[in-house]
């Protein structure tokens, strides 16, 4: 029989959630859910009360520690709302039901990020170039269909955590003529493409879109460029009133590896905002819904 | 006796401005000039007119190492100019006027990068805050007469070779409040400055600026955030239509650090084109001369 997780693998598990640079909002969002799901099954508890007590409390920590990830917050609370059924039910019971809508909410989000994919995907015409910025895991479901059409990739590095690398090394992995570049070159090379696409971490809503830092230059070089600056995410990273207002994540100045600069304030803030005016269209599980506020639609 | 530089060692010092990342266009330029005086000093010619050959041929390569820089080109044309006139003379005398011209041309170098500092002064009122892009020896100059007035300056990384960090070093080591960035945070910090000012490599004969990669998207968050967007730089810097036509240059992507990456095709271009229409204001030894393109003058 293998190892369940006990209650100090789960916290640690947990407290992993904050520091955690490696997963978009969305893979972070379902590694919640994933962790969730073995707390429902596995986390110390006298009985279903406590336990539902418990497992809220912990969403509720884990919904914190990434503010500026929506799905974090509208996933969890999906699962939250699920557990106030359980209640009257025994304790074995509850953690399966519990653990199991938890799975059951992280399959819907991937549904949601496959099918905004193929959303995405129609909007690429064959042998176009298509420019992107960062790493988003919905993107390079979509980029993949591209293998055979003749369409090429201009990825940017991303610093500081530079997923950009990640993201070219497996497109090109793939046979996809891929280009890297530096966030400074996104100007020159926005004229080489035909199309600009980019995921999102989340969405305000008044419909601005939170991305990685650099992506707000890429919008307003593809507005200039007469380009066309699609963002594509599933309906998940929706943000509503009931969440605490956008506070944009900065993180260490350490990870800039800038070294000893005395007296230099470094600033190392993960996510900008871009308004609905620079956004040709929102591409969701729904479809392409084109933005309205956008003088080019 | 002092050694005095020998062939191989002009040679050598006339080979080393090609892969020269350290200086900016006008310091490259003036550097040029100091090994044109060397060479007219030292150089083996067996007469005049073989010494004015070898230091025109000379000046002629050292413009073509570094197209992109407008300066170089300019100073040593003004230079060869005043090559024409000797000639005539014993070798001695043409050697030591020839000498004497090169360390003249450039002071005026230097005498009209303290004026266009001098005036980008001006522009900058007490307690403002500045964002700028790249290191440029006109506007450090600027900026160090910023003390005391409460001014505060943004400045980013500039990759690959970062010399924001050496601007950001040497700005915070005056007392002056310096914030340093990645390039991909300048649509951030945009909205925090009263006003953007770079310098410039070289200036097009439509007046569209050449400058540190990353400077077009300043400029465009410069516009989009209402804040102006001035180019400091001096006169020399103007192309004019008897140089080649403008190519940016490429350098190794090697310079990245970004490692091993199998079918990626890296690009690592050091300069865009910002267009006048998106430039409030150039400021030259000449004064501040305001962008009739652009709209908001």
């Amino acid at each position: 029989m293998g190892a369940f997780p006990d209650k100090q693998a789960i916290d640690r598990r947990m407290n992993a959630i904050a520091g955690d640079r490696e997963h978009g909002a969305s893979a972070l969002a379902r590694r919640c859910l994933d962790i969730a799901a073995d707390s429902a099954l596995y986390y110390p508890a006298p009985d279903t009360p406590a336990l539902t007590a418990i497992l809220t409390a912990q969403a509720q920590d884990m919904s914190a520690a990434r503010p500026s990830m929506a799905p974090i917050h509208n996933l969890l609370s999906r699962w939250q709302r699920e557990l106030q059924g359980l209640n009257g039910l025994d304790l074995e019971t509850a953690r399966r039901r519990a653990a199991d809508a938890a799975r059951a909410v992280a399959k819907v989000s991937q549904a949601a990020c496959r099918q905004a994919a193929l959303h995405a995907q129609s909007l690429i015409g064959e042998r176009q170039c298509v420019i992107t910025h960062s790493l988003s895991s919905t993107l390079l479901q979509a980029f993949t269909a591209l293998q055979g059409r003749g369409a090429s990739l201009i990825v940017t590095e991303s610093r500081p955590l530079c997923e950009g690398r990640n993201l070219a090394l497996q497109l090109a992995g793939m046979g996809l003529p891929t280009t890297l570049i530096t966030d400074a070159q996104l100007g020159l090379f926005v004229e080489k493409a035909d199309l600009a696409m980019v995921g999102a971490d989340s969405v305000l809503e008044d419909g601005t879109v939170v991305n990685k830092v650099g992506t707000y230059l890429l919008a307003l070089a593809a507005r200039e460029n007469s380009i066309p600056f699609y963002v594509c995410c599933e309906s998940f990273k929706q943000r509503d009133s009931s969440m605490p207002p956008f506070e944009p994540e900065e993180m260490s100045p350490d990870e800039l590896n800038l070294g000893e600069l005395p007296k230099v304030e470094i600033r190392n803030i993960y996510f900008d905002l871009t308004p609905p005016e620079l956004i040709t269209a929102r591409v969701s599980e729904e479809g392409v819904s084109r933005c309205r506020l956008n003088k080019r639609c």
